[in-house]
């Protein structure tokens, strides 16, 4: 398997652990509205389960293209309707602040160092659905280090749309096969795949807290795989 | 004055002394194809010169957006059949080497510590009409850490069209007048203003080898003003 030149990184799942900092924020908010009944966890699975649909929206339905930001707000703001929250009766900023949590979400443990050491070997750059003020904040305050922020943003489309891989690519001045996404996901490395990228699995058991993940079944031989960025690391760092 | 939120880069002239850089290599190349008999600085100045024109095609004339790189690739052309070289007789791969001679400028000898320090105050963008691959390989050769690259690739217009300077602001969810450009250039700064930026001026008097600007009729009292990227970073580091 020969050395990609240049790694296009899945953000949330991936790099991020977005459950257990969505959890955390949202309790706080909770009770500040006068709802720590609700369970922060479930609550923080409930919000990412509108995410897929949200995007298919845009994806499939005609929608015109939106930064995740807005996607994000919406979601929260369906999300506490469900709950019987008027959310027409909070103050606007606090709803906005919530839904900026995903700007705030903490790094896995070996994310920094792992992301560094495959930087020195070529450029890093996002491939997130995550918008380029979301990633530009959560990567300051994480200490992720990029070479550039592309993906949705840049390319006006969500993953799995087939253009925002390519289009990160070409953006990089790298050819398909040369340029490898990195993604905790199976269905992400799929769609990866059949736009003509390597592909490189991150295995992240806690993602869903225990839970298996929902694209389990997509599973395939990936060009590499690990179960951190640092291991992913060493593997590449091997000599040829 | 208060602070800016986020600061976007002018690159060229600004961060980067192109002139020295495309001289040397240019040099280099004039001597590979038997044409050592051509001023290398001259060439430079040369190739430079048809920027904007170049631009303006995609500006004014109809062209579809086609990135830096591309441009800077056909004007070198121009430029070697301007002279009576015989292009086609050229190692295609050569060219290409000597177009991308762009991506491999050094920065000014207080690049590298002011981008820093002003990093550490706020988020620090590129807004130039350089094309990604090309700002990733300079950054990386360079020592220069962004928050982002964005500017014309994003924008899919060059500058100073007005949507490359308010697209890069939004894309940092920063309002238009919390943005500041830091840029060598009055025509860059005054396309900024008008689109309601705040402007940081550079003085590079080197940029084009101590010859004068060809934009300096178009100065302004800008809203800050330095000799370099240091003393800009250590004129906002002052406690408000």
């Amino acid at each position: 398997m020969r050395r990609p030149k240049a790694f296009g990184f899945d953000v949330f799942g991936t790099v991020v652990d977005w459950r257990t900092s969505i959890a955390r924020e949202s309790a706080g908010f909770l009770a500040r509205i006068g709802r720590g009944d609700l369970d922060a966890e479930h609550f923080a699975d409930a919000w990412r389960a509108r995410y897929q649909p949200a995007m298919a929206k845009v994806r499939e339905g005609g929608r015109d293209f939106v930064i995740l930001d807005t996607l994000h707000c919406e979601m929260l703001v369906d999300l506490l309707r469900h709950h019987g929250v008027d959310v027409d009766a909070l103050d606007p900023a606090l709803v906005t602040d919530w839904s900026h949590a995903w700007h705030r979400l903490a790094p896995w443990p070996d994310s920094v160092a792992g992301l560094a050491r495959l930087r020195a070997l070529a450029p890093v750059v996002t491939l997130s659905n995550g918008n380029v003020a979301l990633m530009i904040e959560l990567s300051r305050r994480a200490g992720l280090e990029w070479d550039a922020i592309l993906g949705a943003e840049h390319a006006r489309a969500f993953k799995p749309s087939r253009e925002v891989y390519l289009s990160t690519a070409a953006a990089c001045g790298v050819e398909p096969n040369d340029f490898c996404l990195v993604a905790a996901h199976h269905s992400d490395l799929a769609a990866a795949r059949k736009a003509g990228l390597m592909t490189a699995y991150i295995d992240r058991p806690m993602e869903y807290g225990g839970a298996s993940a929902p694209d389990r079944d997509q599973r395939q031989d990936w060009d590499y795989e690990a179960d951190s960025l640092t291991a992913l690391a060493a593997q590449l760092e091997v000599p040829k």
